[in-house]
């Protein structure tokens, strides 16, 4: 059991907070690989309950899982231009062996489209072998500059599924139905309320004719980007000549698709429930939901038989139970379970053994709660639930509350300092987007689905023209 | 659905038979990054449900799962002398981004005992710290210069565990249970026979004090190592300069272990149970239990209805079948049932339901079985443990019938050359391994826990001396 050091309040310094809890926290090591990370156990749990929460509803939707070479041959990334351009700054390239130079260099994957095309070539020649939907979890490295754990690091773990199908229609659709399922496994599980939306021309994918993104607002008001999903048209399927006879047994190429999630979602679950006392796990993709602190001032065999029977009842009701019962004392129990995000602890003591009474402490707004000792596991149940449910419904207040509308630029620039994200018409192009981040650092996150909030103005604030386009911008990780 | 192509018989070419069956059964390709290959859906179900099953007995004896990164900076890696040269000629390399030359190299993870002691390093400083058990799922690279699919593959998935303890008598303990956890899922899951022991020091992991080995046989005879476990002692804690206060508070170094099982489970699987129709997936770790044919002249209601009726029923006990409506030929669809090794499949047409009755036919013997409608699901469940203890047994029989003794070299030779394995007295050293694997091409496999076969003659058929030592030698993959 480590020691806690203090954790920098949140509006004192976001940046610095987030650091300290992450520690804290237990969640990440830094070691000898600059700019990646080590996920900790506490931090891999969360990542493998996403995992697992994700990938029943894949199945679910005829997805199949493989795996594919880490190494993509320099060759063969270059086939599709605009993607390589895209990456190839980011490229960590494997060009020797054993002190020897190789013939050909080999980039460490940043994504696998085209290992993914290459593949597909050889799968399909008739309408029949449509669609293909495959999918892999995997580690995937872009060598960025400026790194921040959990959220932006060189090397990242993340699922990309990769798609062919016979017509444009059925792809697109493809493509939206991946993204619904981001949104309903992240606001459900992880308790994060997302915007729903298009990326605009200037921040879509490379290679991509639409990217479907999902935006979530962070505590210090920064939006984050949390799940996407391309509709990739015939881009890679023409640079790599893949064709199928249609049923007019015509010689066309397919239509692609490819949708991406990321241990970036640990970051985002992290700045959006965490307090000044530390991270705050939802109870459905918590791997301990309930702590029981054993308090005394010298060990108590009836304590800890009660605590060995409150854990065997929650475990009945399917909910998992860690049992402190340490020579420590209370206060430095309770700050370990609270700085681990453990979403409720229940505290008993001999005391509660003769009153028949234990005591729960929610880890989210801290009420304390007691029923008696035959009602604790049912009161755990509920609690749970509510606790899940108050994590969505607070951050999606947050959410809502700090979107606001402009006029005009000025207003725009002081909305955005503000730390608001802004809701208004805009027909600019990619350079405007360009310039207007690099006066206020925000740029478009999305064209939502639907309106966040109601804006009748369709001037745009930027051009002065009219226009139908509503696009959200923000400051952004 | 693919056209299916020849399978050359396994006594005519076994080599031949391993392509065409793993080709065939849609295993796996053939990508553009040479000497790796890519999982396709079945072959990675396998994976998927090794995977879940081990992880489970992990998880039960206290593993933690984490992730560290997949590059090592090259100082790392070169801190445990007889580790790097182990390692060193397979090391793929990354020496530029983007095209500009990096100040320090990094190696993509061979294995990963240099980045956990590196971890371990800030995670100890007293007994109550320890033990440290971690695990993680992940890719790794050696740069073999022959490969063959699955077996040995540049690129391969594997898990890797790392645990440090406070005492040389506790790590060997663990790294003992992890073997055993490998043997019992092995065996029980798998199919796979194995026989247990130690590796000699000649063949033992680089930077391990004693390495656990699982030897299994494959139908053509040759070993093939399963699964490892190693006592690395304190030869990783003392490079890295680890060191906690024991009970006594004297600062001493820990014991570590390490263990690992990799891919090359799918391919020991496929060699010990497939026959000349194709792959044989045991029902424990197949992802469809059951294939239901229909079987018409013309598509035919009655016969859907019921195939959705059975599957619905076998799904009730926890099997999982697949139904075949397609318009192809009776042939063709159990050819196709047979060459993707499903267990068990369920062949219904008109005519049995006028008949009350469904025919079996087994993967493992080919024998047919008819049942009743209303019985089916009770019969496939009580079929589907015959065939999981059939295909075990099956294997068992085989590898104790071809382990042979020998009392002296040329009889050795013979041996070998009759593709036995050889259990006998050896107490030589590793340059008498390195003379005799030249001459015959088998290596010492283990020095068993249990003899494999009773020998009395103790005169080692090498050196003519006598000993207690007792060792396994096989040509393997």
């Amino acid at each position: 059991m480590k020691k806690l050091d203090k954790i920098t309040p949140q509006n004192e310094d976001f940046a610095r907070w987030y650091t300290d809890v992450i520690q804290n926290g237990d969640l990440m090591a830094y070691g000898a690989t600059k700019g990646c990370i080590i996920f900790k156990p506490l931090a891999y749990s969360i990542w493998e309950n996403i995992q697992a929460k994700m990938d029943i509803e894949f199945k679910k939707r005829g997805v199949q899982n493989v795996y594919l070479p880490l190494l993509i041959p320099e060759s063969l990334l270059q086939k599709e231009k605009n993607h390589v351009e895209g990456f190839n700054p980011e490229l960590a390239t494997v060009t020797e062996v054993g002190g020897k130079k190789l013939a050909e260099k080999f980039f460490i994957r940043p994504t696998s489209e085209t290992l993914f095309a290459d593949l597909f070539k050889n799968e399909v020649s008739s309408y029949n072998d449509l669609p293909i939907i495959y999918n892999q979890w995997v580690n995937v490295l872009r060598w960025e500059k400026t790194t921040n754990p959990f959220l932006r690091t060189r090397e990242f773990l993340w699922q990309e599924g990769h798609t062919i199908h016979s017509s444009s229609e059925e792809a697109i659709e493809f493509a939206k139905t991946m993204h619904k399922v981001y949104k309903d496994v992240i606001e459900e599980n992880l308790a994060i309320p997302v915007v729903e939306g298009c990326k605009t021309d200037h921040e879509k994918f490379a290679g991509a004719d639409i990217t479907y993104t999902l935006e979530s607002m962070m505590k210090d008001g920064k939006a984050l980007q949390s799940g996407t999903s391309h509709y990739l048209g015939q881009n890679f399927t023409k640079a790599f000549d893949i064709t199928f006879k249609n049923n007019e047994n015509k010689l066309i190429n397919p239509y692609g698709t490819s949708w991406g999630t990321t241990t970036r979602l640990i970051g985002a679950l992290i700045m959006t429930h965490g307090d000044d006392r530390g991270i705050i796990i939802p109870p459905k993709i918590a791997r301990t939901q309930v702590d029981i602190l054993e308090i005394f001032n010298s060990k108590d065999e009836r304590v800890h038989k009660l605590a060995l029977e409150l854990k065997d009842a929650l475990l009945a009701k399917n909910i998992v139970a860690n049992i402190d019962s340490s020579n420590k004392g209370p206060g430095f129990k309770a700050a370990n379970s609270e700085i681990h995000g453990t979403p409720l602890r229940i505290e008993i003591g001999p005391k509660d053994i003769e009153n028949n009474s234990v005591l729960f402490v929610r880890r989210d707004n801290l009420e304390k709660i007691t029923s008696t000792i035959a009602e604790a596991a049912n009161i755990a149940s509920l609690l749970l639930q509510k606790i899940q449910d108050n994590l969505f419904e607070s951050a999606k207040q947050r959410l809502q509350n700090n979107i606001v509308t402009v006029n005009s630029y000025q207003e725009f620039k002081e909305a955005i300092a503000a730390g608001h994200w802004v809701y208004a018409a805009f027909d600019g192009n990619g350079d405007d987007e360009v310039k207007i981040k690099e006066e206020t650092g925000a740029s478009t996150r999305c064209i939502p689905f639907k309106e966040p909030i109601k804006v009748s103005n369709d001037t745009c604030f930027w051009t002065n023209r009219k226009t139908k386009r509503f696009v959200l911008f923000a400051r952004a990780y």
